[in-house]
């Protein structure tokens, strides 16, 4: 079979070109002798590939010098519990906002280790929006404000910045991170897990002030510890070698194609063209609010939800894979993360006008 | 460059042709259009990977049904602090064996959540060997007694099992898992960092007797509980999924070679192999007592301190790499792990022998 057109809400599609040379170097990096995956991490060969990758995410993101960048693992439910044990220090409390699944895995956590107010969210609607700012009810106390930057299950982004005043911003950017320029330095924290525009899971990409890391809560494992991590360069411990490694060839091409403001703009052509689509057509639905809407994930249904699974044969058929949407918002969603090209879109709205005027 | 024989102490060499079959694999694996490292973990592909690896472990460690497999992520440094959070329950003290590094590092964590007994270790003379059952002063009371199977600094391994009564045996076995049958059974929980025998750093594997799970400290993270990760099939969230596909890998070449008695019999003759050219030629010196002597990790010196960078040099010359002795021991350290094959372990002895006869 040849390649498909992968949908999927991650792990998720990655740069054809990334896959070719991570398939050409995988019994010899760059006339190492070996594979990345058989390098020590004290190496020259490794830290070098270590050095790079951190050095080329700090560029696409104009990560100022007071923030470190650290390569963990876990994902991001790791980070659930990381960012109170190390954030809270004598305080007793953060506000989260609650968009979703995922916020609210990450409330949950937090739970075990303060008071968490409950800033804003969207669960009256089946967060099929994100809350405006002016719906928000921060604490100037609170010891962080928790968001998650973009909802995979509901197919929600936020289109603004949260804005906390002196409270330190902390952002689960998993779904979103390096689709957009961002501006760092208005945040606190930033955490992602790899495997949706980064790399393979098993990386977490943590981004931090500086001055927010050093302190932690009592009975706090060594490992989620922020500090140990920074001191050592992402090398307290063996790091995710293979996966650093992949995502470093990720950022590469990011940078290759101009950086994050072009990587943007195909990220709006995409999913515009994919929502106008569904919007047009009388057939499929898409239950997410539009100011709302998430550039990465689409959820959309069928007028008729009988036709789901015949859709799904025969998108699969087409080479059209991993539509299938959460149980919790039924129907199908198209999850087009940086790595999808535009022919997998042209493809996808091809597939869905000709199934809709067969069979609406 | 061609492939060259790689003495990494860890992440380590990896079989040729399981890097050859990931070659191969990239960017369609059998026929699904996708790379491994593309595929949702809860899609059918991937759990049949996930199901099949684990189940190859079962059967190349002969584990018992009443034992959980867990694929982690974290390292042993993650299991550092995992294993007193789970293990405690009411108690107050753990028994740990100290042999060198690790041991103290596992130990030192372990200090954050309870008393700490060492009940014996070879501190007195710089771990170059292990202590004997007689030796050890064992805490009939304990939560359980740890120890490091085998040390990849000073290159000594247990070749006996401790015997701990009803006292739960708690092995980091990092460095010499699936070198050896054992039995599983003697033990409560074994845990090992992929990154020497399994696969790509980034997974961790755990093997755990389902009834000494289910009860944490207070204020354990959940992604630190080993009760949800047995729950979840190791897909509590996001697994490393492409590291568990090349352990996997792993797993099924060491089956089709006969399992781990015959890849004990190739580690026996190869470490003895090396050893005997070192005690048999004036000119190298193994600091370890023979007893304790480790078939994974073999450190020798030269005569002549002077001549080590010249022997690094040339070795990595001739295609010998990674053969630099921790900072601790100095000298040369050789990492044989079941990865090395017998042509790296001849080509190693006959530039030893040319070295010396060179500069003895």
């Amino acid at each position: 079979m040849s390649r498909v057109f992968n949908f999927s809400a991650g792990p998720a599609a990655l740069p054809q070109s990334v896959l070719e040379q991570v398939r050409d170097e995988m019994l010899d990096w760059q006339g190492e002798g070996m594979s990345v995956m058989e390098m020590s991490h004290r190496g020259k060969a490794f830290v070098s590939i270590l050095e790079q990758t951190e050095a080329d995410l700090r560029e696409l993101l104009a990560i100022p010098n007071n923030y470190k960048v650290l390569f963990l693992q876990g994902g991001a439910s790791a980070q659930f519990s990381m960012v109170p044990m190390n954030l809270l220090k004598d305080k007793t409390n953060a506000d989260y906002i609650n968009t979703g699944s995922w916020s609210k895995k990450a409330i949950a956590e937090a739970k075990k280790y303060c008071e968490v107010n409950v800033a804003g969210g969207s669960a009256d609607v089946n967060f099929s929006r994100v809350p405006t700012q002016q719906e928000l009810q921060l604490d100037p106390q609170a010891a962080y404000l928790h968001f998650t930057s973009n909802n995979t299950i509901f197919g929600t982004e936020f289109h603004y910045l949260p804005e906390s005043g002196d409270v330190p911003l902390v952002c689960d950017a998993s779904s979103n991170i390096l689709s957009k320029p961002i501006d760092v330095s208005k945040y606190g924290l930033i955490y992602a897990g790899a495997q949706k525009n980064i790399g393979p899971a098993g990386v977490t990409i943590v981004i931090v002030r500086d001055d927010l890391i050093g302190t932690v809560l009592p009975g706090t494992p060594t490992m989620f510890d922020y500090q140990p991590h920074a001191d050592n360069d992402s090398c307290y411990n063996t790091p995710p070698t293979f996966g650093v490694y992949v995502a470093g060839l990720v950022f590469r091409k990011l940078l290759s194609e101009g950086g994050l403001a072009q990587i943007e703009a195909r990220n709006v052509r995409q999913s515009e063209t994919l929502y106008k689509m569904i919007d047009g057509n009388g057939f499929y639905d898409c239950p997410t609010e539009q100011a709302s809407r998430s550039r990465m994930n689409v959820p959309f249904t069928l007028a008729n939800a009988e036709l789901d699974g015949l859709f799904l044969q025969e998108a699969g058929a087409a080479g059209l894979v991993t539509l299938k949407g959460h149980r919790s918002v039924g129907g199908m969603r198209a999850s087009i993360y940086n790595a999808m090209p535009d022919e997998g879109i042209a493809a996808l709205v091809s597939f869905m006008a000709d199934f809709s005027s067969r069979h609406g």
